[in-house]
């Protein structure tokens, strides 16, 4: 069911450091930084040669990751994000196994402005895992 | 510098429980177990078409996951694996950015035989990154 690791989302405290460290020290390609207020972040991408990694800032109130970085303020792997065909199908499937969908249960629009859905971390070994349709 | 995204390590207090849950609820391609007690972890490798996960179980005394799980007993991810052609010349030049190579510093011999160096998580917003020449 899942396909490709669409990103890794690491939350940052400080997306201008964060982007030196990956550009810098670590010699990725980064993009500039796109604000996304909808979703309370902004992001930079670190383009891979097969997937990419997003670095998450909290941006104005009521970020989704503001409590995350309220517990471990130095930053951290925040979630993996799979491709999955077909959204609706994939959550049904996982209902049917016991597992938990966040939120209402519907899929709502993500980031990269495709239908997407997150799944409990406690079902996944303490990862937090969103699904996206590709 | 960096390359692919090698895998992403979670570390599981349960190798059977987590194996179940991305063949089952996830749909994914999961190998059987190999013991690796000269690094102290069991793991399974989650096929994905563009990278893989490696789920890791602590195996043996002092395994290097055994903290992390006491820690967080219902696991997380552990580390992120970047790939480097020449893994001297990157160590050279995260040093010479002021980057912390854990360790002597020198590469060792990595679960996959080849040679990798971690780097201190504190540098890189709280993200375990190991590095391993390709």
């Amino acid at each position: 069911m899942i396909g490709r690791l669409n990103h890794v989302a690491i939350a940052v405290p400080d997306l201008a450091a964060a982007t030196q460290q990956y550009r810098g020290a670590l010699g990725a390609t980064v993009s500039d930084p796109i604000a996304l207020p909808s979703h309370g972040v902004t992001v930079v991408f670190v383009e891979l040669p097969n997937t990419k990694i997003e670095l998450l800032e909290p941006l104005g109130e009521g970020s989704p990751i503001a409590a995350f970085l309220a517990r471990t303020p130095s930053g951290g792997i925040h979630h993996l994000c799979y491709e999955v065909d077909d959204i609706l199908a994939a959550r049904d499937h996982l209902v049917g196994t016991g597992a938990r969908v966040l939120g209402s249960g519907e899929p709502t629009n993500g980031a990269h402005d495709k239908p997407v859905l997150f799944l409990h971390p406690k079902d996944f070994n303490g990862t937090l895992i969103e699904l996206e349709q590709a």
